[in-house]
């Protein structure tokens, strides 16, 4: 696969792809005995540790799209999907391996952008690609990740450990993904002058196209045993409470006015007479890590955001599962909280539904 | 996801989906800490074992088609083909983690069937499901299979350790996929009255929809120290052996009058004026394994395959790289080894070239 700049689309042949693959990135550290290019990939487990494995099937269409997305960002996004799930596990991330259903096309160079997004987002954590496949698609690109990290025994984060009392916890700011794919999309639809895009918003679309997995805190999290459940905000904030609340048999009062909201997406959903709590309830994609704490451990973690600089946000408190799951407006009145979350599947294949619970 | 036999198609959701897997496969061993339903899956490694990992992308309309296999068919034969490349690892197979992007067409009953299928492969090997995703898919099923497993320390069978003077070896008998495919797509062009399947071809449909993998040959292989190379027989003999070569730095040559065809395919080809060596040397999807073996070595690969009740033939002998690859005919002519293999990308999306070699 050649890395000149030529604009000749040059033709995907399978066996070259690996092999280019296996040039670029087949360089790996004594803990991978055999990478790409075998029937399987063979990688010496780290002592003491379990492994954590996570895998995510990312479809053209659905998950990403074309017109909005460089392949490189498709691939950054991709990688950070993944190290989020392994972030929201308290693990840290070891190995990758990609598939790719390709169509006809697709060019050699627009797959290499691919897997430069994938590692540039991969790199900074020591991740190393150890295999893969590749096959032909007919209709559109589908892209299958596993990543496969390590915790030490016992110290896995899960979705099942909140306790009534518990705080629940965010990292960052929620909804601007999705507030920074509506910025993107309505760009997209100015077919004739592209509006400039504004510093305000440029903030918005990078967490749409570039979010930051929260690799350093979840594993502090679980090193430091603060969290007792963690999930990572990947579907909305009101879908993924509700699977700790699930899993811990537990409920969850959530406040309003604690929500984390950015000035960029205040800002935004003013501009747009968009409500910004919205926007946050139901925007998925963020990756921030939502996680519960028994009070005597929050201290502590709030000294942990400023040591990693990860804003770390109170939303809530753990109730028993009989309370359910409610959200206090700024007024102070109790609403149960609406499911806003993506779903697969739903009546329409679009990417968030667009229902406004709060007015 | 109800179990009735209704014919009504239920619709599907993803929570639900995820939710009906948790509690038909949910119940796993002490080594799973964390299965079906979290952020990722935490198992337990091996003590003293190495961690194989295999991950395969198969495509509806390329690896595989609704029109000549069942849901659980598909299922069944995804799981065979990673089970295939663990045991050409020599490893055990130990998890299995599913991802599915799914059509609307699809039902919940055509998902479980097709889970079905995947755990009836695996289960015989106490393989357990740990994990997945799910997706909507606007055009075609698209399954990827992740399949992790371990092999002791330093004992992985890999496509790099064959040397000159080694013999080749191959497990069971090739070519009966491509006939049974053959046989299938046949008999769905036949739209008005359906041809009886004939007994002797029923053999060549089974190994076409429900291979075997050769788990036990592969572990036997590698703890015995036996074979100093190893692949599965997935994209077609000529092209399998020519990944040997390549990462082994060696050549070959292949003996006509040695290579395993069954008594089925030797029937099927004579009534359909095929050579069945070319059906042999170009069918992929037999899953059978490829390896070398020292001198040495011989009389107890031998030894083993009456053992485990599998059919072992020597094919022919490495050679050094300067050798090429080569196959010698009926009359002791050498020629050039022909490539044969499907490999994805290449011009048509057909199956299988249909291109001769021998006449």
């Amino acid at each position: 696969m050649p890395h000149s700049p030529s604009r000749r689309r040059t033709p995907l042949r399978e066996f070259q792809l690996i092999e280019a693959l296996h040039r670029r990135y087949g360089k790996t550290g004594p803990n991978v005995i055999r990478g790409i290019g075998d029937d399987a990939a063979v990688v010496t487990p780290v002592k003491n540790h379990e492994m954590v494995v996570t895998t995510d099937l990312l479809v053209e269409g659905v998950h990403f799209d074309l017109k909005t997305a460089s392949f490189e960002d498709i691939g950054y996004k991709a990688a950070v999907a993944n190290l989020s799930d392994i972030a929201a596990m308290g693990a840290k991330p070891n190995y990758l391996l990609v598939s790719l259903a390709i169509p006809r096309s697709q060019s050699a160079s627009e797959m290499q952008r691919l897997y430069r997004g994938l590692m540039l987002a991969c790199r900074p954590y020591g991740v190393e690609l150890v295999g893969g496949d590749t096959s032909a698609s007919r209709h559109g690109l589908f892209l299958n990740i596993v990543l496969i990290g390590s915790v030490p025994v016992g110290c896995a984060l899960t979705r099942g450990g909140a306790q009534a009392g518990d705080l629940l916890y965010l990292t960052g700011t929620i909804g601007d993904s999705l507030a920074g794919l509506r910025v993107l999309s309505a760009r997209h639809g100015h077919k004739q002058s592209l509006p400039p895009v504004k510093p305000s918003t440029q903030e918005l679309t990078r967490r749409h196209l570039r979010p930051t997995p929260r690799v350093e805190m979840g594993q502090a999290l679980s090193r430091q045993r603060l969290a007792t459940a963690a999930i990572d905000v990947s579907d909305g904030l009101s879908g993924d409470v509700r699977h700790i609340c699930t899993q811990s048999r537990v409920g969850v009062e959530i406040e309003v006015d604690a929500l984390p909201i950015s000035a960029a997406l205040r800002k935004f959903a003013g501009m747009n007479k968009q409500d910004p709590i919205d926007v946050a309830l139901q925007g998925g994609e963020d990756y921030e890590l939502l996680f519960t704490v028994a009070p005597r451990s929050c201290k502590k973690v709030e000294q942990l955001g400023r040591k990693v600089d990860c804003l770390v946000s109170c939303i809530g408190i753990i109730k028993p599962v009989s309370y359910g799951l409610r959200i206090k407006d700024q007024s102070g009145v109790l609403h149960p909280l609406p499911m806003l979350s993506y779903q697969h599947f739903s009546a329409a294949h679009n990417l968030h539904r667009e229902k406004s619970w709060s007015r």
